[in-house]
């Protein structure tokens, strides 16, 4: 029986770690900005991405070296776009994680340039690692591309645009499968893709690891909506309902939890098979995508 | 005797042809974000940074062509920080260019998710650029490290928390000169690096190009704050006094006037002095340092 708990320990514990390391190396200025950012990522998220991105280079024999960079900028990429959007402007967050988001914790303006810097520096990390791996130098480029794609104005931002467009509105199921797909979708995928792009898999493991990828992304959204509603304020460290009060179009808006339920655990089914090339090495992919839909936060 | 009205012209055009093909490829999606993101990039700017990243390619028997994506990409991340600057938490300015600022024209929401997303675009489009040039990968890696650095939480970014950091408060010219050095002159320095760069410059060619952009950064910001006072609202489009009102820290502030004109002559003249090693190729950069200080707007 494959241990997940201590899998995604351990491999948390690394990712911060990492995360930290490139902290220490940025120049300290007088300002709230560096602070600011430090403080979103430090403020204790599962680190689903970087551990989906290590996870995808085991799978295929590469290793969790290879990966650790870009797992880091996927999370620095994911942690900017939960900082905007928790803005006023935005989804109007004032917890974030049990613990105050960042234009509360700081102000908006910061916010807003810790955001930025955030970004920022995903892509400065991934080209300095790439600098650094002369034979590989076209698969950084790679990864530097499908990454921006996947969090640009035909991925993540466009879906966070769709969904704030949402608001009020009654959207038809298709339409909610792009915003999901796009939202949440994009980068989840993206981390598998890089994971089994730098850990050396073949093209059939990539498409593998691809499709697993859009199921589970599928299913995290799913699960998501579902804990908004059902989830406890104390475990989710934000208050729920928070979607309904928006008026947001959810997956419970679309389709009723009931359905919600039940299309997530199709979904993870889909995804599990996905991983049936890998044999042994898929196994925590496979725990991973349980877990998605049994979290309770 | 140089032209560079027609210089500036035909350059213009040439970007702005560019830009606009690069906004023909994104996919639309039935969202204000892409024409929030193409209503702010065609705003009319004198895309400073794309010319000084091609006049540097041009001064080291580089091509417009070579260096064409990165000058876009330049470009995309001035109009990304400029959108974010005028937000109400931030510059609060209701108009850029003449024209309502992005969250004026579109809102908040929108603005900071095109801003976002111009960013993005920025590195997938250095990205893609990059992967297709099989051999010059290690450039583009080094390209889009250097843009990154410059834009980042040790550039642009903090340069602008600085800057909000220094409303209401009196700076010494010490922390003046870092603050302008971050908030315009690291992009514009990068700019001139990564087109000696890409125009494959020797080390002496291109350690002259970033001294020659330090110095033009400078003579950039001490014009922008005699403009502030001293310009005329319809050519500058917008109102002028901006920086008092909101008691910033500016040239002015600190060392008055006519001390600020006299030292954007000086650095202007220190900028054409690092063009000799160039000749006659330099004629170009040594007529937009001079333009730099004599424009009105």
């Amino acid at each position: 029986m494959f241990d997940l708990t201590n899998y995604l320990n351990t491999k948390q514990q690394a990712v911060n770690a990492a995360l930290r390391a490139l902290f220490l190396e940025i120049k300290p200025y007088p300002t709230p900005l560096v602070p600011a950012m430090h403080y979103s990522v430090e403020a204790g998220g599962k680190r689903l991405r970087p551990i989906l991105c290590i996870a995808a280079a085991e799978a295929v024999g590469g290793s969790e070296q290879d990966v650790m960079p870009a797992a880091c900028a996927l999370e620095l990429i994911h942690t900017y776009s939960l900082v905007h959007d928790d803005l006023p402007s935005m989804d109007n967050d004032d917890y974030r994680r049990g613990k105050p988001s960042c234009h509360r914790a700081f102000d908006e303006a910061t916010a807003i340039l810790a955001g930025d810097a955030l970004l920022t520096a995903a892509f400065e990390l991934l080209a300095s690692t790439g600098q650094q791996q002369s034979n590989d130098q076209g698969k950084w480029l790679e990864v530097i591309y499908i990454i921006a794609r996947a969090a640009g104005c035909e991925g993540m931002v466009q879906g966070q645009m769709m969904d704030l467009c949402s608001e009020g509105k009654s959207i038809i199921p298709e339409q909610l499968k792009t915003l999901h797909r796009l939202k949440t979708g994009a980068l989840i995928e993206a981390s598998l893709k890089v994971g089994a792009l730098l850990g050396r898999g073949s093209a059939e493991e990539i498409a593998a690891l691809e499709a697993y990828g859009r199921y589970i992304g599928l299913a995290f959204q799913l699960t998501d909506d579902i804990l908004n509603i059902e989830g406890k304020p104390e475990t989710l460290g934000k208050p729920v309902g928070s979607d309904k009060l928006k008026k947001k179009a959810t997956s419970i808006s679309v389709m009723g939890l009931e359905d919600a339920r039940m299309h997530a655990v199709k979904v993870v089914d889909l995804a599990v098979k996905e991983l049936r090339i890998f044999g042994k090495n898929g196994e925590a992919l496979a725990a991973i995508a349980r877990y998605v839909i049994e979290r309770n936060r």
